[in-house]
């Protein structure tokens, strides 16, 4: 059911405590893959597989051990994600917002895994090996550092065609990723395309085949970055790209100070060291253990819970 | 003359207190179909037909019957738009300015145009089945959602070799459609590019090889989205997109609050009945009656007259 | 050693004030031509070089007679830039951040030759002749206007490999460059490329398959630019890319303000009579004399020397 499964994980995982339900984890070496489990309901997203997909993404962030984080589906399954579960939005979920909640009170649950992969400090891979629709293509590829998929996959974006918003944060994510001409042509035709489309392909950093080579192919690149890469750089980078500065002077006193931090870090000697001697680096530094209090530089705004949130 | 014209509008038209001259319009079912109408000059941007151009499209964002609107031109005409009419400059026009307005009291027409296209509430697509230069390529092909072009259109933006700026906001939408690295070299080298160069062809969504297809191509996607999509929908979209948060969180309040407001209306409803009876859509509801009191929830400046605006 | 050097250059040249030692220079008609002059070196990034060529494009934005900037290197060396020098790194240089400076008053070498480059009010073009890492991609080549480069360069941005910060502001300029797919695709892979790979290649206005043909075909491009384009025009266009307004509106304003100056002057008329007459223009206004006092409009920072900036 479950191709990343069992056998390989320790009876007492590190991710018994997460109650994980309609996803699975298992961390290997450094890499902590995670995987869709809704095989048969064609994994198509439901919030408890928002609240699992933001627990394990936190745990990645959280854990020092964990370098990369690399989200996949089982490649036998109908879809990676064939979006929103309807017959849970027909129950009455929070997917497009409970009955109950104000206006400004909901807080879309892909919305918030968009938020837990993107502010994430660890590299984030998907390996999309499926058709994807809706929540497939916001939530579970938008956010990540790279995507990877199936040549085969059938992607869409079908919002404006049910009548509701595009969510999980991918009307701001989608123009920065890909430029706005691109976005437009995403959105507004509700297209079913592939990945090969001019129009989406400069969304994925590697394109593959057939479907049960894309999770390895993910891996690979999951493993080059675990062994070759240092977790400070990794976060002061992806804050940088996240947060510039509002001008090229501002950047430059903020990629400035990120350099002085980290030059004189355990990680910078290291590596200079390494690449001196032209073998492998072995970076000491972890977050828990050697961020700045300088970082994060930039204001954070706590939007889990509704009522405590006053944008 | 006029290839979309005449016989087909009937003799009473919406548009005849537009008062248009240097466009043509006519509504089939709800595709509001704007003809370019000056092709013995060249199509060349007057400033009358970009009083023509403001009306029609305020004209198709604010009728609840047009959904999608297309701009066009005669494909036998000499050129889609030549850029602004030099001779009407030397007779003192207000194209680049007229001597007396001071510095801060010109508002350049190219750009109330991109506004009234860029701003629309309804899908906006161009066909550009000819050439184009200047504001042929800035006002009148980057404010749309979808660019339709002729292969062999010849398209240039010559600013820096007529000592002007760059008009029609073409400096602020530029970048965000294609990138600064295409933006910069469009602008700069001020060359005669064809829609296959790699420095432009991001801009468009479909180029076609006869001038006589493109307009029709057009015609199909415009179809397609009038009947598949809700108007209310597209606005909530299109917000999103042209006005994100400052922030992934700030953005998140906004696609959360718009998913409310929509997942609770009459054509999430019809949306998802649709999709479960594998039926097409009949969306009830329209901009006039069914918006939310929150839209637009950002701040609107009035830029039309130059004395009532102090930015 | 130095290929475009002394024989041409005039004995008493405008340079030899700046004590230009890691970069030449020599003015060709109005062309200001800067070649790297560490080839011995790898042509490696050095506090000098850094120096020296803020000091250069410096000189090129104040003077009237310079009217384009191209930077290269000798094509026979063994890089066109082989980032920074990393012995002088070891010595103590500020490359990384001297240990006698604050985390707030480190400025990055490579950042400041990036802000002379990407502020400069003239086209600026870099002919990439050689293997570029590190500094050598990222200062010497995201904040020109137009990129050329020879299609058997491999390139690399090793940040994350070296446990050290992405400088020269690269994290703010590529993702405005060519998205955010590709920029965290470069950035978080360290992956050596060449040019033609999809993850990078939008960032090249053209690729040369010989080396000896890169600098050559820049030439042909900044003899263009410099013949045919206004320089008033030109430092307009780039302010108006580099800071655009808040929203369409704001930058409304900035470009009909922009139009209106510029229209007035005396190189929208000759830009005007030359078109008409069919004839290349012949440009007289210069940034010394005709630039309004309107620009800049947007608030400048001296980031230059650390106590000053209070950002």
């Amino acid at each position: 059911m479950n191709y990343v499964s069992t056998a390989v994980t320790p009876a007492i995982s590190p991710f018994d405590q997460l109650g994980l339900t309609d996803v699975t984890a298992k961390l290997e070496d450094s890499i902590l893959i995670v995987t869709l489990n809704r095989s048969r309901k064609l994994n198509s997203f439901s919030e408890k597989m928002s609240v699992d997909l933001v627990r394990v993404f936190q745990f990645g962030d959280q854990d020092d051990r964990v370098r990369v984080i690399v989200l996949s589906a089982d490649p036998s399954a109908p879809a990676f994600c064939a979006g929103v579960d309807m017959e849970e939005v027909a129950r009455g979920s929070s997917l497009l917002g409970r009955k109950e909640d104000s206006e400004t009170e909901h807080r879309d649950p892909g919305g918030q895994v968009a938020m837990a992969i993107y502010n994430n400090r660890k590299i984030t891979i998907v390996a999309v090996n499926g058709h994807a629709s809706g929540a497939g293509l916001t939530a579970l590829q938008l956010p990540f550092d790279f995507r990877f998929i199936w040549s085969g996959s059938k992607i869409t974006m079908p919002f404006v065609r049910l009548g509701i918003a595009p969510e999980s944060t991918s009307t701001y994510l989608l123009s920065r990723l890909i430029g706005e001409a691109r976005a437009t042509a995403v959105l507004f035709s509700g297209a079913v395309m592939q990945p090969d489309s001019p129009v989406i392909s400069n969304l994925y950093y590697q394109v593959l085949p057939n479907r049960t080579d894309v999770l390895p192919a993910a891996l690979v690149l999951a493993r080059n970055i675990s062994t070759n890469s240092s977790q400070t750089s990794i976060s002061y980078s992806k804050g940088l790209l996240h947060h510039p500065g509002a001008s090229i002077e501002a950047h430059h006193l903020l990629d400035s100070r990120a350099m002085k931090i980290l030059g004189s870090g355990n990680d910078a000697a290291e590596g200079a060291k390494a690449f001196m001697q032209r073998r492998k680096p072995n970076f000491p530094d972890t977050l828990t253990k050697s961020l700045s209090p300088w970082y994060p530089w930039w204001k954070t705004t706590d939007v889990r819970h509704p009522k405590s949130s006053k944008l």
